[in-house]
């Protein structure tokens, strides 16, 4: 028998990680009503959107409207991705339960993304974790380009343990690490996992797959062989690579949960709802959500 | 470390069972150059077309044209489906090296396919088997819907192994197990495998996954565990689900090689000639392939 956990907790994040990288400009209503479907699928976390201003992401300018105007269930997480004290200030003034912050392994990404060297991001991160924790606000890390960045290639394995260690010093309570580009290998994947492991407590680590080249679900196996259970999804796949367009971006939370199911682990999400929210949101993109459970739901 | 094996052979399908369940039909002179542009690629066994009668598949009506008209690799397995003895005569008219014989472990889909009982198809195959190797040429199995079938859900393994037994007493020389309509989760095949590798030996099985549901790589990866070193595959995912129109069928060859090549497992296979055979066969096809390297390679 192989040894994989009995359940899992999937973290819903096609609305921010999703939408920011859809072209179409989704309506406030629409969006409410995805993330109210979503809620009565099951899932326990949802990152709702992001406090980055409109000027980089006008796709989520709409930001507080959609976080005040959802239905909130109890059992429920909802999170939102907030890049600094401006941003956390949106963030309160929307109640979210949970703030996201973000950090590159790579250097010219993190620079290219914000701006900023990772040396110089460190003091504005701390401002938000520290003004969330006033605020009785849980806080994720997300730590992107883990297994291979745009510009720099293959990240050293050092590097991310670095920043991964300065980044739990800041006293966040999960770290979500990326494979922003979906280059990761199941190989790969064990000895990054084995090194992570071995430094940081596995109750506090998310893994965030992208299946730009097919292998999320190799890699998420590949995980729960390292008995992880927290991992990120898409409703659909969402969002697509923003390095690669027309190419996929995060692993779709319906092609993941099915899985799980049909290997026997707890997810605790209804796959039929999920695809019915599919179906729904799909009718405000301009193009078919990707998943292959989306691509089964539109025959039925 | 993980212990995967250094070394895996592809063995390429796409002309015979990608190209039978594509609607569009291909010309001679396009298959002849897809088999001849694949030959460059590095593969060491191309499954060219099949010898069933053009009545039940237009689609290769013109098998010997096609196996006549190939330039021919020495270091290269050139084969194809034979369904009894009249198509064996025509594959040696045509001659191929190895013929592939099928059968399914399911009773339903058998019947349904062939309009046969398992027990009935034996002695047409062991006829066709006893031909071959007369001629000098080798034999391969495929059995189908292993890991579930569109008709009667999950197959029990003990009806499996069965079949199996049957199909090696015949004195075939290698044996595909077949995933036909996706369903095949991880752990499933962990089971299956190990069940496998007990009774057969394992040089002589290979496994023919297909991706419907996204997990074609995750299943290969847990082969690869277990030792498995024989790995069927469609180029760029040609063929898709004959049980689900507009789903995903073979695992893409391409996504195959780029994922063992990264892991540092020896193909043999130019992931790059082989994306180029794609997009040139792709201009054929009433639809792009749907693998993620032809997503990426369309892009460049």
């Amino acid at each position: 028998m192989v040894s994989l956990p009995q359940d899992v907790t999937i973290k819903e994040v096609g609305p921010r990680d999703g939408l920011q990288n859809e072209k179409t400009l989704i309506d406030t209503e629409a969006k409410i009503s995805l993330i109210n479907q979503l809620s009565e699928s099951g899932l326990s976390y949802i990152e709702l959107t992001s406090f980055v201003h409109p000027k980089w992401i006008p796709q989520l300018k709409d930001a507080v409207e959609v976080a005040k105007g959802i239905d909130r269930k109890n059992d429920l997480t909802y999170a939102a991705l907030v890049p600094n004290l401006k941003g956390l200030e949106r963030a309160i003034e929307a109640d979210v339960d949970e703030v996201s912050i973000f950090m590159s392994a790579s250097e010219t990404h993190n620079q290219k993304n914000i701006n900023k060297s990772i040396d110089e991001t460190y003091p504005v991160l701390q401002e938000v974790v520290d003004g969330a924790k006033q605020e009785g606000k849980s806080v994720r890390g997300y730590i992107s380009t883990v297994f291979g960045c745009p510009y720099e290639g293959k990240i050293d394995v050092n590097q991310v343990m670095s920043v991964c260690d300065n980044l739990f010093s800041m006293g966040i309570d999960e770290l979500s690490i990326g494979d922003t580009i979906g280059v990761a290998n199941p190989v790969q994947v064990h000895n990054v996992l084995s090194s992570m492991k071995e430094r940081f407590d596995q109750n506090h680590l998310a893994l965030h797959f992208h299946d730009t080249r097919g292998m999320a679900l190799a890699n998420t196996y590949v995980a729960l062989e390292h008995g992880f259970r927290t991992f990120d999804g898409s409703l659909g796949g969402l969002g697509g690579c923003p390095y690669a367009k027309g190419a996929s971006g995060n692993v779709a939370t319906d092609d993941l949960v099915h899985m799980l199911t049909e290997m026997g682990i707890e997810t605790g999400v209804n796959l039929d709802k999920l695809t019915n929210t599919g179906l729904a949101i799909e009718k405000h993109l301009d193009k078919p959500l990707p998943s292959k459970q989306m691509e089964l739901a539109r025959r039925m």
